[in-house]
């Protein structure tokens, strides 16, 4: 590992030339304590400088200091203490692995470690405490460094809201049915004639890892993980928008509470990182919109950088308690930013490797 | 009235320029039954010809028939025996009054008489026997004549969907997310910078509609009509699709029932339409797709000329019992399709007024 | 070959699974001379019915006739006379030669023959004639059968509108700029990430295409093929839109037009499908439109079955001497269509082989 | 007039809570040199807080500056000496007439005044000499400020691609075909029925508007203002993406140039802006990509801020001498954008009031 004495921490991207690893090359361009070293990605763009390999597909342009690294082939060795996955499932299992038993932190998007029950799921604000299972699992794994996998980007935007309900009222079942962008399907993705004029009512293993996942992030850690003893039931649709996943909630409480309650219950919740202010952590991670018709990804999807869940049209619900409409950015708050604010989370708590 | 000695019943189509009256324009073209032999309007369109003044939307040509019909003020008298109604809610009360109690039989899509206590809300395959309160309603009212609604296109496929399962199971709860294609809201209706990329949650007065019209659908009449004893709760979004709305529905079952058995009832289920062979009936009012990513609106909105209602995913909830995914084509079964068989079944009950 | 005394003929479709064989298999579906006999596709599907190897994506059902045929591989013999050719390039030129060798007449929409100098390049209304090439390609290839090719599909709706123009004034030179349909780029084509919010001012090969096959369409045969001696320059696009090509067009003549004379033109122009009234033939080749804001693909692609070239917006222009639009359905008239209403000028012609 | 003595310029925003006056705010939220004083809108508006009246439609949030300006009528005085207006046609001419009369710089959007002989129309890089023509109007329209008026969206971008031809080359004819975005028609604007799968191939006046508009940018001022000498061929459509309107161009050119002459002439052009460094000058007003599918709405509409007109595919045309695909920010660059690059060119200029 290369030293990093006062300076920006060295990190790697893996999977750089995707759509989630573009995702990170941008949120890091400017990061004040990581600086983005490495890129790695498959065999046909190693070699290849990122500006040539990247076919960039961001709106705003290639980070200039990105343009020059030489991308880096799966198999060599890295110097960065930190790497981020962006990697595709069928791969990020093995790498991810040797990785970590190099000693090497990795902050992995890929679903392959996210139910192991030695890998801490992390949303930084929901779960921060259960990167006490890092121990654990380096002692289990036998490995020098360790993973933290950041979840689903449907799982991760419902877990946001969901915490502050669970905290003040406690969860006893929740209903969801997504409306999900097209950026969540990667690149090239999801064929333009199925989409346009159309909603696709199914996306693959997404409704089972939504219930999962939720329930380990809303649950606990001490010695091993335990899952949040409430069910959750998905309906996962795909629908004509590039970025941000909307989500129609409704939860049954076990404690009831009103409209207003509720939404003091979002608006006043802060985690770990706004209390460590990290560099990456939103002012306040639920934002409420007051408007009868929001929120709306192309209006609020970029709400806090990207990184906050706005949560709307919180009203009674005739089945279970009270239902909402929540919505958050799926390639920045659903991916590469939770892995950022992940890591920050983990240097402030002085558990990166150097 | 104007006699039909053995020939096609003359029929008027109310608000005729717009989107659904386009379409009852359309599905009435080659009707075996009836003749749209008035086309009315409001003062901008009157005394133009048809041709001249809808501007026509819909993807095949305007018929021929229709074309040099002179369009009627609001104010003018019809001769024909049956009014199908797509007036717009803030002149339809006054308007299907007066030609209710002038002796027509009233087929009305606006929402304004749906609620009515004298009023049978129909499904033609739901609730036939709420005919029964056309009676009732001549007397109150002191009418020649009677309106029949058929409810809000959420509301008519949700409730197709409902009926065998209530029929086989008893529902004890339904809850509801819904994905509404944009001609819902008729011309110009929502703004292309409104949907683009986006999606809309909310649409005004849609979620209470449909919790109180299914409930009526699947209530019954007795000299009065009495709401189903279940509890409706639905989430309402405007997603970027012409036609077909998508619903993802759970729901509790008084008896519990098996996929399978859910399955067998959808697909067995037949209404009085069926029986009595009307023109317009689907042979089977809700057919199942057995592949898991079906009903699609692009794919399966115009199954049997758009009448069915497509039921995909069935599957166990974790929170209620079942979950199924439901499409309905919003201006054809949804809309004038439902007025046109509605009228066939009054037909052939011998309720028409001659 | 198999004997169809009387009968319909039998034909095969190549490469049926795909966007545009799918499309034959369904305008074929109730055609009075032909009838889908055989089915023919890659290794994948081979061996499997057509209803389960096919991923049906046109709006209705598929046809019930075709759903069990049994695939065949590329490498079966055919017994059809006749087989309609949906091959992608990479096989095509192989197929569709040993084909044609053992005798069929083969259809094709490939674009590997279509500048062949033995092989016609036909739109029936603008080169019927052609065909007369088929005599010279036999020789010249040493075929018992034959190849035609119905051009790219966006060449195909220029020339149509290019033809009366030409025969009543000369061209002298085209400008065309195109916003082509998604459907253009088959199945699974384009991907939605692309397309969003969007326009793509490239499609590969296909400014080259329109300028040489306009040309080829519109020039002659005399013993061998002379290109029309105008130039063509065009620039392509891809637009959001799922079937239908819109092409803004400029023309300039050697004897001026007006406006008025122009449209006469468009309007009076028929060829030899009209004279011979084949089956797919549209009563009009060249439809205009005298609003000020048509054609538009979702009102106008599906005109005449989808086998007319619709114009309108017909105006001076201050740089060469006339512009207008025209849209033509690119699947339809575009490709399975324009080889179809091919094969029936085949037949009416007596060179179909039995 | 309120002094501004060393701080920032009070202004005026006329029509400041529909797009185009949103995109205004924005843009000038955090200006060195200009300060949103005041937001004038209709009767509607008038009186209530911006926060309130306007219905924010931007990505971003509206800036807080401008939250509680409270609205004015547009009969109210202004004491900013800078009015940017975003006016609708109907009310512009007498309004903005009203305001140089009582001595305001009116930097105005609207087309009332673009081709009146007595107002600059002008892009800061194209023709920055032609405020000279600001002393002959106040003289002749008897005001004591002035109208300077930025042209069509559409106008602007091509102008700003013409303008390196015409300097090095000349030009001789000029035809273009636009595809553009739905914001350019404002809010609510185009029905999302009319975009969806659709193109529309007819925009009102803006042929017109495009034809003329560009010959006066390219054209002289000497006391008058003449226009270019060369022809305008345009068909203008419309097509679904939000921002960004793309342009298929040719031109004639009186002397020939190579492609790399004319990206050379295009990427070396600067104009008065970058030789004064103002602040929302684009460090080079055209930038040329050399991707083969390039530029896209997408992907370049925000590059420079969105100040830019990016070009790409330049080749040669076998009609005219070359073409290009041109992409310009429709409501920076193409509206708000403009008006405020123009406000600061007559700053640095010393030609605004105080």
């Amino acid at each position: 590992m290369s030293a990093h004495n006062g300076k920006r921490i060295p990190v790697a991207v893996l999977g750089a030339t995707g759509s989630v690893g573009q995702r990170f090359v941008q949120l890091l361009a400017d990061h004040p304590w990581f600086e983005v070293a490495e890129v790695v990605a498959s065999d046909r763009s190693a070699g290849k400088c990122y500006g040539e390999a990247a076919e960039w597909r961001l709106t705003a342009d290639m980070p200039d200091a990105a343009r020059n690294l030489k991308v880096k082939d799966y198999d060599e060795e890295l110097t960065s203490p930190v790497a981020f996955s962006a990697l595709p499932g069928e791969v990020a299992g093995e790498i991810e692995a040797r990785l970590a038993k190099a000693g090497h932190a990795v902050l992995s998007n890929a679903s392959t470690y996210r139910m192991d029950p030695d890998v801490p799921l992390v949303i930084a604000e929901v779960n921060a405490d259960h990167v006490k299972g890092i121990e654990r699992q380096k002692q289990n794994k036998g490995w020098a460094g360790y993973i933290i996998t950041n979840g689903n980007c449907t799982a991760i935007t419902l877990s946001l809201s969901l915490k502050p309900l669970h905290d003040a009222f406690g969860l006893d079942g929740v209903m969801v049915t997504t409306m999900q962008a097209i950026s969540g399907a990667g690149y090239p993705g999801v064929p333009s004639l199925d989409m346009l004029d159309n909603v696709v009512p199914y996306i693959s293993t997404e409704e089972e890892k939504m219930s999962e996942e939720a329930r380990k992030f809303l649950g606990s850690y001490d010695g091993e993980f335990t899952l949040a003893d409430f069910n959750v039931s998905a309906s996962c649709n795909r629908v004509m928008v590039r970025d941000g996943h909307t989500e129609a909630v409704s939860v049954r409480l076990k404690n009831k509470a009103t409209v207003d309650e509720a939404i003091e219950a979002f608006e006043s919740f802060r985690g770990r990182p706004q209390e460590l202010g990290l560099p990456s952590a939103p002012k306040q991670p639920v934002v409420v919109r007051r408007e009868k018709n929001r929120p709306q990804p192309v209006l609020d999807r970029d709400t806090s950088g990207g990184m906050a869940s706005v949560v709307g049209r919180v009203r009674p619900c005739d089945i279970l308690d009270l239902k909402y409409t929540v919505l958050g950015h799926n390639t920045v708050r659903g991916a590469a930013g939770a892995s950022v604010l992940n890591a920050e989370l983990l240097k402030a708590e002085g558990l990166l490797p150097s």
